[in-house]
């Protein structure tokens, strides 16, 4: 004889969902007070759902509430940031507040069981938080962000991010990639440089993953089309509205490709899924952030670096920077500008970067080899993915590293990997915040990021 | 003017899909040779696809081979790990190999083009792997993960862990939770103890995530409902084949609960989409491993630690364990072949361990506070899950650290968390490589790891 069995139905299959509710149902839910406004006949509560905010009315003569013991209070007596357990009728109604979700329904209550309390009655009033840039607005919320994540167009930044988040991965899925899980604790670094965290494990010196780029392309041997979302690391001591030390990326490869080409064609029909996803299924969090998604059309212009310094010269739309190794601040502005207005297009590829400026595994252009193939996507002024061919034979790989004064034997198991056979193959990443806080229009990436990590800040 | 444009049509739509194909079509494809066999009047040559292997079939008198150069060939110039293209028709066939996944085609090859050879032709034979537990066997697999993961067996066991992943994402998105993100890099750990890896982060020790208990929590006050699929660190110093130091944790935390139950009903529906997912797109891969996939019926049993106790001794299923605080191993295994001899469940769920034995987050239980609202979910004879219900209220964490000799001033933004009001709550956590391993029937967890991570392994 068992104690008890776990049956397989439903759960909470008692309450209701808000998203389907009609006027004149009634209506049984839960979920935490957002705010209270107390009339001389009742009031107003605000409930907090996870898709968004929900209205209800408090009428004193025929709404009854309840404690956590079963006795009766009343509005006065609760507070934000209680949990309960309401039960209503649904009214049409037609609510300006555009913080509030649900704007053509209210719940007119008859009854409310609080479930818990906060311990205080002085809670965090996460519905007075600001969005601003000021240092001091942003250390208040990330000090706080245990509480201030509460706060409607936060929880709508994450729904965004999430949603993001899924849609990769859905149509990468749908076009035949495989997702792959790979070590953040290695032994080699991929991108090299100083920004890499150390860390002792059991004797031996490791680091945190700047990137999977080394493990994604072992993929390519083994699956043809891999893909990972994960958190990669970068020990970056600059503290902007840029840097994250800790983020998501959304990284690509993919084998069997006749040039970056192929990348690019699969960068842009995946941004397009993913902002068909985020216009469908995120409307209430774009109007929250008056946020509108780029436009990507079905031609999206690419030109290599040098054409665009030629160009933006020659159209008196920059300063000279022709022969420069990079794109200018200001180019990514104008290049970005020039092509929506001759375009129609939020996005611009530069390709055809110089070698010395892009990592070792960058495929050399056959045609100049001062050339890689290899790509920036910039969105509305701003690089948003790196991407391009890699090299796939070991003796270019060799050839290259001692170029650069690399040591080859640091990168057995890597170079081991072409020894034994791989197919052409190239690839990208997203930084999921980076692309998140592009689409909300918001200035500072780490507002994208839940638990931000910076050089001041590990907490909470 | 553009350099070029980046179209918008489907990716490299001139090849075919082999999965689709039929008997007459004619077929281009891309692909690796996993093997090939000389005969008198040509061979076969076994094309690896990322959902499994294709066998071609090559008459010298009517098969065209060319290098990389275009100049033509033999197919004993072919050597494993060669990238191609090859065109050809698709005949019947009757394929005995199980490792073959397209087991009732094989193309007669018209065209064979080399697009990337390796550069040894000693590649390392993947087809010779064995699945053994004998170190030097796994040894040698891990070594060459970078390569050895090209075995049919290897790649069949990433392909059911991905799947698991998605199915577990999928479920848990149509019942309305929230897909979050957070830090593996946290100022304070959450399980405690000595199993914690350290780093320097800017001057300040810090250490990596052992579990995102808190986050998700707290994620629980946003979004009432949160899942996490992301990496989590043991610095376990037993090598085991049940250990690993980084594994990936399928995490979910709800709020609302009426009881712990609710938790555990939500692991059963979800636990019943993955089996029934898996089922329908692992076929192949179950098959290679001779898997049956658990038992989970409409009804699982749950016992008491107490009643396991007592029911095993009464029924001389195993010797005298009353009155201890945990299950033996050998009370795992006892319970699940009474549960599934008596009820048909793969699956039993222990519930109301020693709160003395569990995280200090557990709910006690109020009708007896030396146990706990926290249950473990054996599926075979083994742990898969620990779970339960959560404290909710500041003042019962204060009270448990308090008792427990833990400092409440080293967990700030948690307890904050509850100061600012929290829902009754739950969840759970599975092991990614641990459930896989599982489901195929794999003994040592390391196998579902892609680059497994252990007291003296870092690399590949």
């Amino acid at each position: 004889m068992a104690n008890t069995f776990i049956n397989s139905t439903f759960i909470q299959s008692e309450y209701s969902d808000v998203a389907n509710a009609k006027q004149g149902d009634n209506i049984r839910i839960y979920g935490m007070i957002q705010n209270v406004r107390v009339t001389k006949w009742g009031g107003f509560i605000i409930i907090r759902k996870p898709d968004g905010l929900l209205q209800t009315v408090i009428q004193n003569e025929t709404s009854s509430i309840f404690d956590e013991n079963g006795e009766k209070i009343g509005i006065n007596d609760l507070s934000r940031e209680t949990a309960i357990i309401l039960e209503g009728q649904v009214n049409s109604a037609n609510i300006k507040d555009k913080s509030v979700k649900y704007n053509t329904i209210e719940i007119a209550v008859t009854k409310i069981n609080v479930i818990s309390k906060p311990s205080t009655t002085e809670v965090i009033d996460v519905n007075a938080l600001k969005f601003s840039d000021d240092e001091s607005v942003l250390r208040y919320k990330f000090d706080n962000r245990q509480v201030s994540l509460r706060n409607p167009k936060d929880m709508a930044i994450f729904r965004v991010s999430s949603t993001i988040a899924q849609a990769f991965a859905e149509y990468l899925v749908s076009v035949g990639f495989t997702q792959i899980f790979t070590p953040k604790i290695v032994s080699e670094g991929a991108e090299g440089g100083a920004n890499v965290f150390k860390m002792d494990y059991f004797g031996k010196q490791v680091y945190l993953a700047q990137s999977p780029q080394f493990y994604k392309q072992i993929g390519v041997g083994v699956y043809e089309r891999v893909f990972e979302i994960a958190p990669a690391y970068r020990a970056e001591k600059h503290n902007t509205s840029r840097h994250l030390n800790e983020f998501i990326s959304l990284d690509v490869e993919m084998g069997f490709i006749k040039s970056q080409e192929d990348v690019m064609e699969l960068e842009m029909n995946l941004l397009r899924h993913i902002i068909k996803t985020v216009r469908e299924k995120c409307s209430h969090e774009l109007q929250l952030f008056d946020a509108q998604l780029p436009c990507l059309p079905d031609k999206v212009p690419a030109f290599r670096l040098s054409e665009v310094h030629d160009l933006l010269f020659n159209e008196n739309l920059t300063p000279d920077h022709r022969g420069e190794d990079d794109m200018a601040p200001e180019e990514e502005r104008a290049i970005c500008k020039y092509a929506k207005e001759n375009f129609g297009s939020d996005f611009v590829f530069i390709t055809h970067f110089p070698a010395e400026h892009r990592a070792f595994y960058a495929m050399n252009d056959p045609e100049d080899p001062t050339l890689t193939l290899s790509y920036d996507l910039l969105m509305c002024g701003i690089e948003i993915t790196s991407g391009g061919q890699r090299i796939h034979k070991e003796e270019d790989y060799r050839k290259k590293m001692i170029e650069r004064g690399m040591n080859p034997d640091n990168f057995r198991f890597y170079l081991d990997t072409f020894h034994n056979g791989m197919p052409p193959h190239g690839g990208f990443a997203i930084g999921l915040e980076r692309i998140t806080s592009f689409f909300l229009g918001i200035s500072n990436v780490k507002e994208a990021s839940l638990f931000p990590r910076d050089i001041n800040r590990v907490a909470p």
